[in-house]
């Protein structure tokens, strides 16, 4: 690894904007965009992929991999990428950061503690709900009904008992109700933090969440509570977007890391428009697939924030396409033709679906051993009939190297096509009309179901003034309909929203369409069990 | 502020040794002690004080003018101090990190997330819990009794509400059982952080936590839940003391904050023994009045670590001994010798006390402008009749100048005084005698009450292997006894014991005397409602 500091003069960044965390890490002061503000914007590229599967594809490997391409073939590029959540750590999952020669460093700082941005929100969160309690059992002027609190608590760990519990039980201990925690990353304080433009768009956004009901109905805010200044300055570091580096000393912010289904899924705003000043490419990516990630990133990530997105790369694996076209997780090794051009249609609709954006697309195959020859010659033949430039991406084994063809025809499609950008549906729409938009459009459904409840709540929202804010799609990624096992690319189904909520300080409506669990549990190994220091204090076991 | 890097040159360490957080606050890696394993230590001396009252004595306060006065007159000096919680922040009082000409920086920092210590130890205390609770969901291979779990959660934050708690709740949600949240200076692992010596014995001393029975009555420790190894992981950069530095860029070694009541309330070994590798005389300080924080200084940390504490200083002030002679909260800036004369007898004690210990001791007055000319005489003369030393301090008003005299007098007494430490009690006690001792000596009470229940647990922690730890008094640091409103030198009271507990990875038998809140609530106006960022994006109305 670089020291940081040598990074950073890498991108012409001064020490003085700078705040070390060891050698290897460091924040950068918001006044820095303010210094740059009359410097051009570098291009921002989307990286998104086909559905996700249990084989994995890679999306933010590719994105490191091929910013180190982009560097290796002289174009001056930034990652900026999600921080990871801690919890997952001691769960299943290895980390968050890429692997072998396509990953960020320092890697075990990066998925544990990191800057403490993550520490920051979940106390900014729990300080609010201390507040809440707190006025229940001072008097409650506010006249608080206890059985609507919508404002939980949040725990940065993977902990299943504490999804649902109950409070406040014992003499003294404040008013008995019901509450649960979700994880921090699941936090709407994230998503306000992910969406902020800087510090006093994160104080206002922060006073507009919606924390509880009165007894009469009318929405509490946190600005109602008292509680936006105190948090705001919990926040005051964690504003800051982060600077590492990958496995060959790229520059990568890591900033940010909402959830990609109750929330938007996509690095910070601040960390993105940081890095737009300070490189001629910036990669970013967003949660899940297309059909929910990048869906979010165009219709609320870039919408919120006036952000044109210059082109998009899809990642696709043989793998997954295989998966897509009906074959068990167990046998995706197996040479299967036949498979894989049935699953090539969840490709090409990920394909259409980002051109109805305006945004020029292609695709980074990116490679397993396992794939034939004749594998990756079917999925570039269909990228042809498609009109879409592909590579095959091979950055996890070869660093930049692997990267190279892809980089250079990114290169190629920015300097040639230029982005039409537009968000999908209007702002002036419906609440209803926009989930249909997406619905028809993105995932292409017949329509969607809700019963009377989410009709009611959708009407009490638009008559609260928030019928002008996009939708959040919480959906599984599996599919792009709602139930996980429709594959490839289905049709004629009917989506199921199940409810409706607001995160007014994020600025959008969540859409629920599924049963979407926001505190994981731990499996029956925990991870953690094989986590360890070694005998020179270095962490062993963490991947 | 000098730059941390500066301060820390000027203590001769090397910048390798060094994490930097941000400009002003760095990490000291472990390795340094090791590499200056040869160094002749330097003195320590132990600052704590009468007991306390609602006025406030200037503990640290004093501890951080003295160690800018020591510098002052040529010795040089290190505190090594407590780091404070964020949570009480927002609650009530201010930081705690002295004030005015006193005080240490960047205050903010320090009393908020600092360098993440607490956020850490709040980590790997709810990975910890999170691993208990997903063992009984996932089959209970070892049969822990759900209703006997004596592990809870941990959370940086005053939150009254999630004292007692119900947990587990809905379908897949795990266990139901009750649980309930300590705020994070609770946790025994911030006082097995604070105790441990080195990376293997904290990995060690979190094995042996004991978390909860099985339904045959054995213990369950974190070494069977399997997750002492994650936990450590967690705290590996935690473990690492921090350095900052005074209003006077004296340096401060601040790490460490364990509860002076269910804990020992003194800050960490490690930090202590590199500031003694690094500086002539070290400042520490222990919680609350001598009677709990020397004690525990001398009989748990002293013992423990092997330190050999040279001498002590003892924090009066006139109004606190005016508080202690009867005088109530609201006349103590009024001159009244009389009430002066009789409250005394608290000093007396704790000065006699001291010396119980072998350790040489001195009396710091700390000065308010209330106090007369009188008052001041009164204190002097009662001290040269006890043969202490006595010293006005003001620095709070005049940083190192008010403290000269201070200084100057414990230099002197650390060269002509040598110290003959020695705990109070020896490890080969039972228990029961070990509290008995304490009441005794140093509480002066009559004796101790029981009940059955306490002493079977007694009987049992001493069949189980655990009657040779030392015992920690929970206790009101308001009086010698364990009734509050006991003030000044109260005798002839028989102290309650209601419960004991084990802290078996702290090393120590929790004795508790009366009702101990170990999570704070916020008061009806929480601080909270006044902390903002100014336009600058500074902090304001957090002290």
């Amino acid at each position: 690894m670089k020291p940081i500091l040598e990074v950073a003069e890498s991108i012409g960044i001064a020490e003085k904007y700078l705040e070390l965390y060891g050698r290897y890490k460091c924040k950068i002061d918001l006044s820095l965009r303010e210094d740059l503000k009359n410097r051009p914007d570098g291009k921002l590229v989307l990286v998104t992929a086909m559905n996700p599967t249990p084989a994995g594809e890679g999306k933010t490997l590719t994105t490191i991999g091929l910013a180190q391409a982009l560097n290796a073939i002289g174009e001056p590029t930034i990652a900026a990428l999600r921080e990871p959540s801690l919890g997952p750590c001691f769960g299943m999952k290895g980390g968050a950061t890429g692997s072998n020669k396509a990953q960020l460093m320092p890697s075990e700082d990066i998925n544990l503690h990191f800057t403490g941005d993550l520490h920051a929100i979940t106390s900014a969160h729990n300080l609010l709900a201390a507040m809440i309690d707190n006025h229940l059992f001072q008097g409650n002027a506010l006249q608080i009904d206890s059985n609507r609190i919508l404002w939980k608590r949040a725990m940065d760990m993977n902990d299943r008992s504490l999804r649902q519990i109950v409070v406040g039980l014992g003499e003294g201990n404040g008013v008995v109700h019901e509450s649960g925690f979700m994880i921090t990353t699941a936090s709407e304080v994230m998503a306000v933090l992910c969406l902020s433009e800087n510090r006093r768009d994160l104080r206002e956004r922060l006073g507009r969440m919606v924390v509880a009901y009165t007894m009469s109905g009318e929405t509490v805010t946190a600005e109602h509570i008292g509680a936006a200044d105190a948090m705001t300055v919990l926040l005051k570091e964690a504003l800051k977007p982060n600077l590492v580096q990958t496995a060959e000393g790229t520059p990568a912010i890591v900033h940010g890391g909402p959830f990609a289904n109750i929330a938007h899924g996509c690095s910070s705003v601040i960390g993105t428009k940081t890095a737009l000043k300070l490189a001629d490419i910036v990669l970013t990516e967003a949660g899940f697939g297309a059909d929910l990630g990048a869906e979010k990133f165009f219709d609320i990530k870039c919408r919120q924030a006036g952000l044109k997105p210059d082109a998009a790369v899809l990642v696709v694996t043989v793998k997954a396409l295989k998966y897509n076209g009906g074959v068990p997780r167990g046998e995706l090794d197996k040479p299967n033709p036949e498979a894989l051009q049935a699953g090539l249609a969840n490709m090409n609709r990920h394909v259409d679906n980002i051109r109805k954006f305006g945004v020029p697309v292609m695709v980074a195959i990116n490679h397993f051993t396992s794939d034939t020859t004749e594998e990756i010659r079917i999925v570039q033949e269909q990228c042809a009939r498609l009109g879409v430039k592909a590579e095959l991406s091979d950055v996890w084994a070869r660093g930049s190297e692997g990267g190279i063809e892809l980089a250079e025809t990114l290169r190629t499609m920015l300097r040639r096509e230029s982005s039409r950008y537009a968000p999908l549906y209007s702002e002036r729409l419906g609440i209803r009309e926009k989930i249909e938009t997406i619905v028809r459009e993105i995932y292409r459904g017949a329509g969607i179901r809700l019963n009377a409840k989410v009709e009611a709540k959708i009407q009490e929202f638009e008559r609260q003034g928030f019928g002008h804010l996009p939708v959040c799609m919480a959906k599984t990624p599996s599919s792009f309909s709602d139930q996980p096992n429709l594959l490839g690319a289905p049709e004629n189904f009917v989506v199921q929203v199940r409810d409706v909520t607001l995160s007014a300080g994020a600025g959008f409506i969540v859409v629920l369409t599924g049963n979407i669990v926001t505190m994981p549990g731990l499996p029956k190994t925990p991870g953690a069990e094989q986590i360890q220091l070694d005998e020179q204090g270095e962490i062993v076991g963490l991947f």
